[in-house]
């Protein structure tokens, strides 16, 4: 089977590079971090971590067992500063799955709002903000969007950021894939724009290595004992050793070195995702993305398209759990991650040509 | 400050072994663990790790990112098997504060009930559950308790399971400290005698070294998929390394011996506590714990005793943080475990004798 669903950026030397930081780590003769520390990390590894993901002045950073936990945090913190009457969350119509499955168990009600090219329909929020039942959060993935590849135009995250800090809301920006863009030609982050009313997450698993399984969460600086608090309770600590060996990957720039070459080896492969399907069936412009989401056969159910894909022995990831309102739409998520070597997504990408024409 | 309030039970030779570990796993030659795994972790650490914590038949294991996460996939775990008709959870009336804290953040109720001597009044639990709100859900720490230090006779065990049994239970067992008992003198646990109604939980951590951060949670085997969808979805998934490092601690032994020196050393301590202070104070028989619950001289106020403590540089845990019921107690938890040497645990001792008289 060729794997055409994992969009994980994944290269070859991501783990050697953890390796060699525990290794750095071991032999540095210093005792292995272990006291309780605080629950959002040593300070020592926060400071160092922290430039890496461009944590924005006025924001505190906090450190957690992977990124899905720091979004939870995130979530869990934005809730608390926007108080039980506001409590419904509004997010892309094309979300996250496993945010939505976060929302769902703790009780959360959401809300999905259209979007185009340059992002969120802000029309869309403003009459959802005039609606009886305001939503008192905001979720989004402004650069490299997951699934849509896109990321906002600077002029929309401006006018969204003005709509936020009228109407009071607190924000959850998901930086998830975000380091995936260069920093020059992305826009400012919400957090930059709006510090005092941002929670950021990012995967520090994602732009290393899934062996650290680390995330990081960012909150306004008068916040930080909130979000805190959350991990505390939610037992979501990172773990110390690893906390303090990705501190090293930072500080020695091994960090930024594997981001830059995560970003490079994605313009190849879509490079050759462009080469071999061409991109008549791109349904967004895929940006600095290692998905992007395709238009799919019309007239064809989801569930006949992804066997017909199986049969030819591709693995693709279906449309629908990304979809907040739920149900089938014409589209799947390409995903450039799954494959280690770049030959055989070449030879998925050929296999999966046939299955679309 | 001589801190007479931490009970975690270090020895020296744990940050050691954990360092050895590490350094076997990355010259072992083998790439580290670092795809996304199952959720509940690798087969192959689970298997290495099952024995050492003494999983019971019929009980299947996941891993996690420390005792706390452990202990909240145990409660959301319990809570979805009991269902919305029966949230509330009974307790022991002196419990763990983090466990209340989690319980609360999610918005359950709960319940204390007395105990005696012999663990939980069983009278006290089967009049809760002829009340019109009956608890679904029982959260216990039958052996080493935190903060009482006492272990449940196997006769009060036998008839708490039956008990259970009868009304459909479901519990949450808290060995958090259970390993602290010699294995041969402890009660056998519930899950033991009800594999399919009990969700256990360990703390690695504590056992080995808090380096590790990593915690332990079973449910009945039939259940193991929804104690494995919680940790998925609130991204508590333990650290792959970490959890390879800690497998080859409990395969070669090393675990098992830091465990035997643990209970060996707090036996030593606790014979320094009755040396300095004498029996008298004690409130409950200390068993194999690391902490005492200990009565504090009548008629002084619990902010008072503990600041006349400090005065003395003596940091004390306070009583009320673990009562359920809220409210002062003439208690306090002496703990063992603050101060490295056993010198400064006699000196700290030696203070506080000066204190209580």
């Amino acid at each position: 089977m060729y794997d055409l669903w994992v969009n994980y950026p994944a290269i070859p030397a991501q783990e050697a590079a953890v390796s060699g930081a525990l290794r750095g780590l071991l032999e540095g003769g210093a005792p292995l971090p272990a006291a309780y520390g605080p629950p959002q990390g040593a300070e020592a590894a926060r400071r160092a971590i922290a430039p890496l993901l461009g944590l924005a002045p006025g924001q505190a950073l906090a450190l957690t067992c992977g990124g899905q936990s720091a979004l939870s945090v995130a979530f869990a913190a934005a809730l608390a500063a926007a108080g039980p009457g506001r409590r419904r969350i509004a997010m892309e119509a094309h979300t996250f799955p496993m945010a939505r499955h976060f929302l769902a168990l703790e009780g959360v009600p959401t809300l999905g709002l259209p979007m185009d090219a340059e992002g969120m329909d802000l029309a869309a929020l403003e009459q959802a903000l005039a609606s009886p039942e305001p939503p008192g959060v905001l979720y989004v993935m402004p650069v490299v969007h997951n699934p849509l590849g896109l990321t906002y135009s600077a002029a929309r995250l401006a006018a969204l950021a003005a709509i936020v800090a009228r109407h009071d809301l607190w924000v959850v920006e998901d930086e998830a894939y975000a380091f995936l863009a260069a920093p020059e030609l992305r826009p400012p982050s919400l957090a930059s724009l709006l510090p005092e009313r941002v929670f950021g997450m990012w995967s520090l698993s994602k732009m290393v290595s899934l062996s650290l399984r680390l995330g990081a969460v960012s909150a306004p600086a008068a916040l930080a004992e909130v979000a805190a608090e959350q991990i505390r309770i939610r037992g979501l600590t990172a773990n110390p050793v690893i906390a303090a060996a990705t501190a090293r990957l930072a500080e020695d720039g091994t960090a930024a070195r594997l981001v830059a070459e995560k970003r490079a080896e994605g313009a190849a492969r879509r490079a050759l995702a462009r080469e071999i399907l061409g991109t008549a069936r791109f349904a967004t412009e895929p940006g600095d993305s290692w998905h992007i989401w395709m238009h799919r056969p019309a007239g064809e159910a989801e569930a006949d398209f992804l066997a017909r894909a199986r049969a030819a022995e591709v693995s693709l990831a279906p449309a629908t759990p990304f979809r907040h309102a739920g149900g089938e739409a014409p589209f799947f998520r390409l995903s450039l991650g799954g494959e280690a070597e770049r030959a055989r997504l070449a030879e998925g990408l050929g296999r999966l040509a046939r299955v679309l024409t």
